[in-house]
């Protein structure tokens, strides 16, 4: 790196020095959050909620297309509601904020802040659903959460929180199976397409499922310091909420049953996932199509006679191509305009001089490999939609690659313990049970992650860490 | 309206009958919204929701088209910030949820739920805002707010509302004065052009104005029922905020100085003057580019060979063009399902038979004025889009019509009581007194609405009603 890109950089740590400060560094340096008066919560500007909208509408799109729709249930939830599920009340009572004051006034019952809204969607949903003919049920909402977060850090884990979540009611036991797992696979592809985030997805062990749930399952990313990120969870509830909520529909049949229910849910963090999958040493690497600027048009020598016509001139020609563009006509240097939109993980940078225009070309440099191309004038907007592709496609596949490298397999505790000292995700067969996962976790550090999908059950072998035999396929790794 | 309609209607009270129950009998005949179990918290269902995301399509692309950008501001704030501007305080204090434990500690400062966040966004902006080049910061947010009501009513007031939030700060009071009169026109513009309700917009009074603001000016809808609906506020917050927040900047003069702010607020309430302003004995009607469904295509007699084959392709065509198109493929006979996209306020009924296939055409009913006409398959697509276009220009005319029938001038107290007694908006002189304006109040129910734009302050004439000098032109009004 030449001694003019030193400007910004110097004020990132090194992710090989300290990743945990690399991250804040690059959040705060490049605009994304900030700290606010209320501790834990988070105020997300402009350039961080660019990337939420872009994510919103991607995201929004797939579960209308998968036959949701979107509604609004309120954001306070009495005690009384909470507790009526006994497994989820006791998972998340421990940390919602409580209203305890309306006005002047003191409230008869105390409100909790929505940590997930279960309880609210399951009371409605009790008077809703009468008939078979109400079924399914698909809905979702996009809002905020608050969860009493003792130790906090912006996007990862926040005291309140934006998201979505889903939640789905049929008719059958196997109809919400079916909508559990369709859920998580429209994540997985999400991440992948979207994101260029390559995720595991699988089940989560009984521990680490959901309160209240019967199965969760989960998207998990590996970040560039190989530990663990739980993107997103899916979970099958069962007629658990149904029970606990008079849940009944009169069947075709002319029967009262309960109905079966799924929540799935993703959140702000995926953004936290972003930074940590595909920042580098100069800050962050933004995949395309989540990019708030995708390409960003950099005039050099402006000063010269028609370059900055001629980059105005593009800019709109971008523009109305439906591409993300920006024009950077501020008075510092090229070079530190290179600089700081390189930190802010711009996808291409397109420099236009006297000479360029000469020649009818302009110089593409691309931020993930930071290859410059010389291009020309004429196709444009073809060349630089096809760049963006391609830069999808090779963040993709750079992060798979850095996963797979760092993926080991474990015969015995010592391997499993060496994989997660060396930052790894260790895939080892395991016992499921409870009392192992947590000395696995005391001994290592590494948590359960996920039982992979579309992988049989072992039938022989031994626990890598108890020697029994062996029940399920499991990836471990520390997380976030 | 033949006996055959009456499944429907006869469970909707007459708006000449009882205007209230009308509204509440409408909003829940039509799936729009629910009650939940949080006092005054109203649950938004899909078909409700749906309006709310075009609302919010269509608004924020006019924010950033005039340069605005969103973000995301924390939703708890501390007591101590909401006490800093001392007249923002005592307007919002009384009608605040206090959060007083997190998990199960009580917290050391309450927080409450912002009931708006000028404190909040004010104390970032003081971190931000340092030199000339920082102005003007343009931002807003879509959000939920908490006002604890004693009395409310879906959409209209309600204690849990969505919302979204300018919040903007410029270098000279000039600048924000533009600001704030730049968005009251755009929501101008937004109300006709995609509410099809026209509004007055104007300058609020004193007692009326925003708790902390230099001036609020304000958009007004006359409802069915001749009382005024308040659409949406902007106010110019002078350096009141700037002052209270320590919000200081370089300007290029090299002198600190205080920003100039203002803020600027719409809310799902528009749902509840969309439905007053439009709806009629059937039910809803909806204006064209905020119905969920534009155009609901019912097969009649769909047992006939090609009927459904044909109705499904007509569906899919328009779905194509990127008209919101339904197709009613249920059990339920298609006199029965007229009815019921009329109480749901569809703008266009698309009816296909036998008949209409063997002569290439449908049938096309508007819910504006219930005509129907016979229009040929071919060029389906522009037929509807010109129709719904049509819909939109002729609901906005009639209610123009409407509002200008019922707005009467009066130029003694006696024609003000007369006017407000038959339901009008009442135009008269006013002194700009704060006495007189709750005297008139007391006595005649009406309040002070909007004193219009672009009219010239009186400069003879008296008051209305204390028989002082004129200052004002002023719309008097009840109001919802």
């Amino acid at each position: 790196m030449g001694k003019k890109n030193k400007g910004f950089v110097q004020n990132i740590t090194a992710q090989s020095e300290d990743f945990s400060r690399w991250y804040t560094d690059v959040i705060k340096m490049t605009d994304l959050v900030d700290y606010s008066d209320v501790k834990g919560c988070m105020v997300i500007k402009p350039y961080g909620y660019g990337m939420w909208e872009l994510i919103q509408q991607e995201m929004d799109a797939r579960f209308k297309a998968t036959g949701h729709k979107n509604a609004y249930f309120p954001l306070l939830i009495p005690e009384s509601l909470l507790q009526k599920e006994a497994d989820h009340v006791e998972g998340f009572a421990p940390e919602v904020a409580w209203v305890t004051h309306g006005g002047n006034e003191e409230l008869a019952e105390r409100l909790c802040i929505r940590p997930t809204s279960e309880t609210i969607v399951c009371s409605m949903y009790s008077k809703w659903i009468k008939s078979y003919r109400d079924l399914p049920m698909l809905l979702n909402q996009w809002c905020n959460v608050v969860r009493w977060e003792k130790s906090t850090r912006p996007f990862l884990r926040t005291s309140e929180f934006l998201w979505q979540e889903g939640h789905t009611a049929h008719a059958t036991a196997n109809e919400a199976q079916e909508e559990t797992e369709k859920m998580i696979e429209v994540y997985r592809e999400f991440a992948h397409n979207v994101l260029a985030i390559p995720v595991l997805t699988g089940q989560k062990s009984e521990k680490e499922k959901f309160a209240g749930a019967m199965h969760t399952y989960t998207m998990e990313a590996m970040m560039l310091d190989g530990k663990a990120l739980q993107m997103g969870t899916s979970h099958n509830l069962g007629d658990h909420f149904a029970k606990a909520f008079d849940i009944q529909y009169l069947s075709s049949e002319g029967k009262q049953e309960y109905a079966h229910q799924s929540s799935w849910g993703t959140s702000t963090r995926m953004i936290g996932g972003v930074i940590m999958v595909h920042g580098d040493e100069r800050g962050l690497k933004l995949p395309p199509k989540i990019a708030p600027t995708q390409i960003v048009v950099v005039p050099v020598a402006a000063h010269k006679e028609g370059v900055t016509e001629k980059a105005r001139e593009i800019y709109e020609e971008l523009k109305a191509a439906g591409i993300r563009v920006d024009i950077d006509e501020r008075d510092q240097s090229p070079g530190w305009k290179f600089n700081e939109w390189e930190m802010k993980g711009v996808p291409i940078r397109l420099e236009i001089g006297p000479r360029d225009i000469e020649s009818g070309n302009v110089v593409l440099a691309r931020r993930d490999g930071f290859e410059k191309e010389v291009v020309s004038m004429g196709g444009l907007e073809k060349t630089v939609k096809d760049m963006l592709e391609d830069i999808h496609k090779s963040m993709l596949a750079s992060a798979l690659k850095f996963r797979e490298e760092k993926t080991v397999s474990a015969n015995t505790f010592f391997e499993l313990e060496e994989g997660i000292k060396n930052n790894c995700f260790v895939k080892a067969l395991w016992c499921n049970e409870r009392s192992c996962e947590d000395e696995i976790k005391e001994k290592s550090g590494a948590t359960t992650r996920c039982i992979p999908f579309g992988q049989d059950d072992p039938t022989s072998g031994v626990c890598v860490h108890c020697g029994k035999p062996a029940k399920k396929n499991m990836y471990f790794a520390k997380a976030y």
